[in-house]
């Protein structure tokens, strides 16, 4: 008998949720909207709404369990959810006790940190399916990151392991959002991204960007830059290889210190492709010393949001004892 | 009946060797110049030479086999090692079947990174005794790494991980070595440290540490500054505060990455103690992302080269088996 998973990603905007069959894949997907301004509870409880529908959808008892990406900081046990970011007011919840007790059964939930989860799906589902270990960064609002080695989630010493996009790759940059000068989110995130390119567009009056934005360039985003960049816009070609060139940088960084020489790149401004990865790889050798240089590798992750949801599934498939991700 | 091993440090300058029992320590230690340009044939037959001596030095029988620190990169199976630094002509030399064939016997032979090899120490017998994971930073001619994982040495894909003194922290920074851009080594790394003083201490006209050089700042080396910052030389407090706000920044993107608290800072220019770490323990949390700033440690290991002849020792008493380091 195929046996069934719920994988649920809470978003800054939508909490989404998906059934998946450990031999069929995704079967089913839902999502509301997180409302994330009316705090902790009312979270947690349209979490509980999209599991309890999802369910519902399944034979019954046949969902084994269901596994969570969350963003902030998540336990060494995998149970409770620390100040994500854009979630007013939650402080410390306890996601596997509180969907326990709202759906009255002790269903195994287990939590684990956002990126991670999205790397655990692109080691199964993915462009990491093919090896053993590998860096994953999803660039989006912010800069993620996961670490899978020989086969799973690498967590460090409290779970909190994978942090690229804190990352600095200069000693005086700019401050990205937690105060870290240089991060690399300072640079990739999506808000910074836009910022550093406003800022320059100024030199290009002749850019189709501005023509996509209909002159509002509070309006330009990656995706922006991206359909510019498309079109053979020069000034958006070079603000993604300005991006592609500190992303290969600060991998070069994670290289050195992990020997971990496979990179999936996912997440929103991942859209813009190759305008920014073939800059990256260009510049990866440069930053990595010369023992390490053979067979680096930069792939993007197209599985998209589906990477979430599957990698969510993927942490009730695998259990708890399996430490996550042993294929 | 307690058992024995052999510790072995390769080293530019001396190779050295220490007899060294499970129960009670470092019981006899031995060297012979490198003579690295004689190459690896040479070099070879004069570690054969040490471990020989210190055999028959052991009771009949007792050894029960040879660990060796090597400089350069050495194969996942740890037998061979390649392109070491500062020793001619060697390409790539199984230590293993050479020093077998040499010794006329079986023994086992375990060969492993010399940065790897002293956090093993350190995780035995020095400051990372403590701690079930650490960051081992080594400053000297170059700067090294290993990391220490759940009580293992952490080896990445290859074998090469930790490689520390190769991670950037400025992507326009200048050239190390190995060409990498802004690598942390560029900074700290022994002659690069110097050259920096040098250019500066034109500023400082009654710095101490021209007295100490008598004049030739050709001469001016990590210890003289760190004997210069004793006496309370301003110059000289700067130059390793500002070693020491490098070695913070770089730190910090380690501990973004793999969620390791404790940092163990061993090597020669570690002697400039607390002049270079307590600067880093100032910046380092400024490079951290707030969720991982709990707890932020960096120790002194004092255990000098000790911890690297310890450390090799170690790997013959743990095995081929115990995938090195489990206590």
């Amino acid at each position: 008998m195929s046996s069934y998973a719920i994988g649920v990603d809470i978003g800054g905007t939508n909490l989404k949720a998906a059934l998946v069959a450990r031999e069929d894949g995704l079967l089913e997907q839902t999502q509301r909207p997180t409302e994330a301004r009316k705090g902790p509870e009312h979270v947690t409880s349209q979490i509980t709404g999209l599991v309890a529908d999802l369910i519902d959808l399944a034979p019954s008892d046949a969902v084994m369990g269901v596994g969570i990406g969350a963003p902030g900081a998540v336990n060494w046990e995998r149970t409770t959810v620390s100040h994500p970011p854009n979630i007013d007011d939650w402080e410390s919840v306890n996601l596997r006790a509180s969907l326990q007790s709202r759906l009255g059964r002790s269903l195994p939930i287990i939590v684990e940190n956002d990126a991670n989860v999205a790397a655990l799906g692109s080691a199964f589902h993915g462009a990491g399916r093919h090896v053993d270990s590998f860096i994953m960064v999803t660039l989006g609002t912010g800069v993620g990151g996961g670490i899978i080695y020989q086969n799973k989630i690498f967590r460090g010493s409290t779970g909190g392991a994978g942090e690229i996009g804190h990352m600095t790759v200069d000693y005086e940059g700019p401050f990205a959002n937690t105060g870290v000068g240089g991060a690399i989110e300072g640079y990739l995130g999506q808000r910074f991204l836009t910022r550093h390119a406003r800022d320059r567009i100024v030199n290009y009056p002749d850019s189709t960007v501005r023509d996509l934005v209909e002159g509002d360039l509070e309006q330009m985003s990656p995706r922006t830059l991206y359909d510019a960049a498309t079109q053979g816009d020069e000034f958006a070609q070079a603000m993604l290889a300005w991006a592609g060139h500190k992303l290969g940088c600060v991998l070069g960084s994670a290289v050195n210190l992990l020997d971990i020489r496979t990179i999936v790149v996912g997440g929103g401004v991942s859209a813009a492709g190759d305008y920014i990865l073939d800059p990256a790889r260009d510049v990866l050798p440069r930053f990595v010393t010369p023992g390490l240089r053979d067979d680096l590798q930069i792939h993007r992750e197209d599985l998209g949001n589906e990477a979430s949801l599957l990698g969510a599934a993927r942490l009730a498939f695998e259990g708890k004892d399996a430490q996550v991700g042993t294929r």
